[in-house]
């Protein structure tokens, strides 16, 4: 297979990628050369109508993606939901044209030419990036660079649970991905790649458009790594091809299904490939090529006709290449109809829970009830775990190499390995971002509701892929421990402070933060319950005392509540705590009270659930008149809301410090006697 | 030289490293090995004090870092902050008590046998992680994996921009790192990597504790990396060593110091080496080995000494290896006695600002009052760059490849490529975790102020790096541009929603964002003259008119103040904006009052530095007695602070989408009209 590589010399002048250009445009012009003709001029003419848009990926991978849709992507247009379809990410969602052309092409329902017209246009489904939701065939949103990378890999290693769970007559599909030199260079590309490697996702293709291009100009500013050896070194099979050859394509492709291995297939293409000028710049890159180069391009294709025009014959060969695998899918349906897991198997994927899938979660608590357990949370979550993960079989866990300290793993639950997926449990290295980001891909590829542990501090190493499942309303549980200075003397660097506010800010994520067993029930139930978003457990590293022992109705379920009302009086303070602060409040309130000074102590282990409370529970639950006073070991920021401007906070000034847990508390002033004084000083004075 | 590596096979029983052990205590027990002992024994004497911590690192390393530290490290232990000193940087931090060991025995001040025996206790210097502050000797606060490894890539490049401003009379040093599976798996090694490999940095070595030990277990369970093959796919050169075997360490770390390639030298070794039971195993990781265990390790090491104590003749052999570098350290002050750059040298070093540094910036803000230019904060962020970059020579700015966009190069001054460090700009590439972290590494070696760009939204991917600045005050400077829905069409992968208030959240983070052109400069003023922490500065994509034409106080410099008082009377409203929603206030404003509705304007750029104001300041800013509306298109989480329980909030509601930026700031209702209605109906209510 003819290379590229000599011919794409970065930062020579004049620009060398011409002299390519025109000799693969000087090939005979197949039909797929014109199926991928096509895909390139929607792309040309929806940039130009938006204005707006990156049109030098769509007509460089064009090629690549064609020989993949049109031979080896198996999926059926008419059902872009079925559950065993290849999955198809662009990892580089900036060319975001390349899949709407595919699919409008492919002929999928609600991806029409009135839809490409508005690309990047207000609530039209062709938005600037991929985003999952707005149309069905958009399996995952991306545009943050490595993300889809790395939810492709946990996609990779959702099917292999499911084959192992169901079946290969059931679930047996690949997963690939087109990505671009960011997605490579982002430190989650690696993370990714490393645990993809280990555990031998043999059904897992890369396609990567090595184009020598970024925005900054030619890569070769930033970049020397050698990426077939790099991912190799992964474990990887690795190799190249010329990305504008139809057959070699087809070939590395062919090579990629027989791997038993992951495979990285880079495309030497020429970024913006067509345009006159442009070709092989960071030019065509992230903008409209303008109306003469975008003329002039498609006349160098030989593309006559109008902005959004696909001639008939060509509009036949993609719609035929859009059913190739209805044959497939009958046969499957076929198989499902008679599959004893069959009701099982589509009421994973469509997401519901078992019938009394919280029957012995709901048991457990009445024994905590009576027993009144002093557990940690991280502890009182596990116990929660060894109720849950038998009863709901979706349930997949990990750890990013904290499994003994975050407690996330069950008894008798075994962990996957290569080669192995009869587990439910994955080791997933110190890779925290790779580990939230496949736990995004295993919740978008359906049948799996993925947990994972890690410090809470490191949380901040899993943001931008905890955004994602939050944008894309997915359900995975993050399981934060260590959740304050009570993890003692691991000191700032692993001692959370603003970690509660930072996620407590980002929309659509419930931050849990249980003060007692009974309560980390709760949230476990709740969070498993929640099919429409992402949720975090902050748990504590140090035993707390039970507070609670009514096991019946789930209280976390309205966010925030009494726990002790005021007794000797009408309520002159309300202490408000989450998590390991509530008994603080509760030995504040008691010396407050032998003093005849009424307290309420009000748990708020939810701020997002309590904020959806009417203001009327609301109002009765924080107390009007009364002083509210604020009790956490975390940053003020955002206590305002509850607190008023009167009110008062019990916390972090900053960051903590290393030292022993409880000479941490004594040394920031967050106990009882502090909480006590300032409320006697506040309500004196 | 032997290795250690058909020994020690992951899974096996019965413990197989305890052979390869036995056969390394068989070898003659040289001086160097007693060092050794002398660093191993104080790790498992402190660790046992202080009931918590992690001796296997120190004492698995310990002989490859008495070979470092008696025969290669540069550096005099009379003054560890001699700029020309080698940096050593402990990027596996938990093994912090190898560092401790290591500064007490080579006669470091401040570091005695009694704070060894205050380990992880409160106000001791010898906290559970390096933290930097705590001793002179401490180069970066390390523990969150990878960022020390990251932290290294910048010193180099630190060492090496200042070597081509001063030469290589005053500048002339090595970096080395200790670094463990955790750093390697971390994707920020893979971005830091890369681009150290890329950029050549043959003075920087790493020494890959390759112990084959992670806190879950074997490594074995979540790695199959060829780490090797992976350094040398980055550029660098790579090799394995016994990691016992001070000879072949020696070798390796002389061939080290002659490449012009960074070095990665993977250390076979033996978690908690001599413990006879938890050697090789994760049970020596991250706890006291517990009092016979520890017995029995230094019985096998031949250590026939208490607790703490080490004998004379190791103590005077160490203290002569702490002194190794003080005839260079003489050396060098004779050279920089006689530099014709000492002052500036030595001013860079010490984080003076040039005299007059900023009248370049006041020239430009007199000229903006005259001629109200109408920019996006991000290009008259550019303006401010291009007085400032001149004036302060330690600027080094750089961008995540987005140069373009986030408009952070100056004309003329270059960019530094590999071979070549005269210039002043790094192409980053896609890797923002990389760059943050390097950036707080050319600010810790000193002589440098970094500065970077990328969206703000991209911010998250930073997050771990910018927090470590923050906690190590470093003055590091993120230009973070394309700061709401006024991105437009790329939709809300890339529009921040939550991104102020999570940053506002952070401890010692200032986080500025700008309204006009003069505020930009203020801002910018405001970051470089701040020596004590990081800024962000979120800037806008969308031209937004002037609305500051005085110049003289930079009003900015309080946090917030009012822009426009209420001209129809007495305030009945106070509009409080940010960045480009200053505008939005100053419209609505104009439309109350010619209702005469008479409204304030107040313009928040800077919460933290608002918050630092008196409280009669902030009243009078704020309007004690007026309705508070907070306008600004992002999460309203934190905003209750400044608008209290009966303020109204005009922002986001949730995630942005994709369309054009003036349709979304319609679509979201951030506009004059829906501000001054929504005022309108609260005060008529």
């Amino acid at each position: 297979m003819a290379s590229l590589e000599p011919d794409i010399q970065p930062k020579a002048e004049p620009n060398p990628a011409l002299a390519a250009q025109a000799a693969i445009l000087a090939r005979p012009a197949t039909e797929e050369r014109r199926m991928a003709d096509a895909v390139r001029a929607l792309a040309i003419d929806a940039v130009e109508a938006a204005k707006s848009g990156h049109p030098g990926m769509p007509m460089g991978m064009a090629d690549a993606a064609t020989a993949l849709w049109t031979k080896f992507l198996k999926f059926d247009a008419a059902d872009p939901r079925w559950p065993d379809r290849d999955r198809f990410v662009l990892s580089a969602g900036h060319g975001s044209m390349l899949l709407y052309g595919l699919l409008h092409l492919t002929g999928h329902a609600g991806m029409g030419i009135e839809h490409l017209r508005r690309f990047r246009q207000l609530h039209s489904p062709a938005a600037g990036h991929p985003e999952f939701g707005e149309h069905p065939a958009i399996e995952t949103t991306t545009g943050p660079l490595g993300q889809g990378f790395a939810n492709a890999v946990g996609m990779a290693m959702a099917e292999r649970l499911l084959a192992a769970r169901f079946g290969p007559e059931l679930v047996d599909h690949r997963t690939w991905v087109v990505a671009s030199d960011g997605d490579l260079m982002e430190g989650i590309s690696h993370e990714a790649a490393s645990l993809a490697g280990h555990l031998r996702l043999g059904k897992l293709t890369v396609l990567y458009d090595d184009n020598n291009i970024s925005i900054d100009g030619d890569t070769s500013l930033s970049l020397s790594d050698d990426a077939l050896k790099r991912f190799e070194a992964y474990g990887w099979a690795a190799r190249r091809v010329d990305g504008h050859d139809a057959a070699a394509i087809s070939a590395a492709l062919g090579e990629a299904t027989k791997s038993d291995r992951p495979t990285l297939i880079a495309c030497r293409t020429i970024i913006g490939f067509s345009a006159p000028k442009k070709a092989g710049t960071a030019a065509s890159h992230g903008a409209p090529l303008g109306p003469d180069e975008a003329a002039a391009a498609k006349s160098a294709l030989g593309w006559n006709h109008g902005p959004f025009e696909v001639p008939e014959g060509l509009r036949e060969a993609w719609g035929k290449a859009g059913r190739r695998g209805a044959g497939a899918r009958e046969a499957w349906l076929w198989r499902l109809a008679e599959h004893p897991q069959r009701a099982e198997f589509e009421r994973a994927m469509a997401g519901r829970l078992p019938e009394g899938w919280n029957a012995p979660l709901a048991a457990l608590r009445a024994k905590w009830a009576e027993e009144k357990p002093k557990l940690a949370t991280r502890v009182s979550s596990q116990r929660a775990l060894e109720a849950l993960v038998p009863a709901v079989p979706e349930m997949v866990g990990g750890s990013a190499d904290l499994t003994g300290s975050n407690n996330t793993n069950v008894k008798g639950v075994p962990a996957v390995s290569p080669g192995n997926w009869d587990g439910r449990y994955i080791h997933y290295g110190v890779r925290e971002h790779g580990m939230a980001a496949a736990m995004n891909g295993m919740a978008l590829h359906g049948g799996i509701i993925p947990y994972s542990g890690t410090f809470l501090v490191f949380g901040d190493y899993m943001r931008p892929s905890i955004r994602l499942a939050a944008l894309m309303r997915q359900r995975v549980v993050h399981v934060l421990t260590h959740d304050s200075i009570g993890l003692g003397e691991d000191g700032p660097t692993h001692q959370p402070v603003e970690h509660l506010a930072s996620f407590r800010a980002m929309p659509n994520l419930h931050v849990f933060r249980p003060g007692d067993a009974m309560e980390a029930a709760e949230c476990w139930e709740l969070a498993v319950a929640r099919a429409d978003g992402p949720s975090v457990l902050a748990l504590s590293r140090q035993n707390l005392p039970a507070f609670r022992v009514d096991a019946g109705e789930n209280r976390c379920a309205r966010g925030g509540y009494v726990v002790a009302e005021a007794s000797s009086g009408s309520r002159r303070a309300t202490l408000i705590a989450s998590g390991s602060e509530v008994q603080v409040a509760l030995a504040a309130s008691d010396l407050l009270e032998a003093e005849g000074i009424p307290c309420a102590v009000v748990s708020l282990p939810c701020w997002e659930l309590f904020a959806e409370q009417d203001e009327g529970y609301r109002a009765e639950v924080l107390g009007e008149d009364a002083l509210r006073v604020g009790i956490e070991a975390a940053a003020e920021f955002g206590w305002s809301r509850w607190l008023g401007e009167r009110g008062l906070f019990i916390g972090m000034p900053g960051f903590g410090a290393s030292a022993p847990a409880e000479h941490l508390f004594r040394h920031f002033g967050i106990t009882p006697e502090v909480a006590a004084a300032a409320v006697r000083k506040r309500l004196a004075g």
